[in-house]
């Protein structure tokens, strides 16, 4: 993800109606923000919001949060909403390392679209499929974990597989070239250039 | 595999010091073939025995297997040792789906290359990663089963990281493009021409 601190990026975006300004405060209840008790998904390092937006507006039977560490990113998804009504959606400035302290179970499901591949090994527990992130996943959800990766980065790919199945997820769906796939997928802002490019996508879909 | 019925190749094989001719004698005592405790890794689908044979050149403490279903094939791989003296390798002409019966707890490590990828759903026992072959390597594993797996076709590939994680093996090494990795690697006499067509191999190594 590409980053430039934008000015009054913070203010800016607590103006927008889908930001939840104080997330610890529905802990354990976020149905009361979409007043009713349908499914959350949710989805972790939301960029620029083209992922969550088109799967809102595809599943308006399905409530979607994304949540997205850097301010001037998240922006970019506010701005994109203006003078958009959709209300099963809603958008969180947070940082993942944290997440059980803004959900408890009442997750459903898990999307992690183009995680930061943390190629360094000492950096392993930033992954966000590393051990530790899965644990904290394990509070987060409603009832069973179901989580969906897709990525261009092999290494990080072959890393959540391991990661994954060293956790006790099974695999119910994979695909190592998903647009070559009949595939029902939703595209990311980064994930046609990278087709373009030749790269083969990587999606994993697993349950435990 | 390129199949051509060569005349008399059942009786050329059988020339061979390397062929086994009667395996199902040798049940629960292959050690007695080699003359030591060495581990046994076979190969299911030897083919014309590049794999195999560098293997066992490489790997002197090994005692290696290769069987394969088809005489006209396997008939190459006894060529290619006319003149060469390799004493930790064997090869059966054998069809994978009675293995228990010519193997019972004595096999360390399988080796799966290339297999065939049985693309129909109707043919899915077929494949050599079935939940039907995993059932049957359990009886020829020695302790631990140990698999490892490379194909270029990543429709097996994908069925089998499902069928393995399914049936209760761990992923301990996975590549998704094994030729850029650094990765001590053994060819087969077909994985350098998928290799020169720009076609990934992956490889992945489970145990349970």
């Amino acid at each position: 993800m590409r980053l430039k601190n934008i000015k009054g990026a913070k203010e800016k975006i607590n103006e927008s109606p889908y930001i939840i300004k104080h997330p610890e405060e529905y802990k354990g209840k976020f149905k009361t923000i979409f007043e009713n008790s349908n499914p959350i998904h949710l989805e972790i390092g939301t960029g620029k919001g083209d992922f969550i937006i088109n799967m809102a507006k595809k599943h308006p039977d399905i409530n979607f949060i994304g949540i997205e560490k850097f301010d001037s990113v998240i922006l970019r998804a506010t701005q994109k909403l203006e003078n958009i009504n959709i209300s099963n959606l809603k958008l969180i400035r947070f940082d993942a390392t944290e997440i059980e302290s803004i959900f408890d179970k009442e997750i459903d499901k898990v999307y992690l679209n183009f995680s930061d591949p943390w190629p360094k090994n000492r950096h392993e527990d930033r992954r966000l499929t590393s051990k530790r992130f899965l644990e904290r996943y394990d509070k987060i959800f409603k009832s069973k974990p179901h989580i969906i990766q897709k990525t261009d980065n092999r290494h990080l790919f072959e890393f959540s597989l391991i990661s994954f199945v060293n956790y006790g997820y099974q695999i119910i769906n994979i695909s190592l070239n998903l647009h070559e796939d009949d595939y029902d997928n939703v595209e990311t802002e980064y994930e046609q250039k990278f087709v373009s490019l030749g790269m083969p996508i990587y999606m994993v879909e697993v349950e435990k």
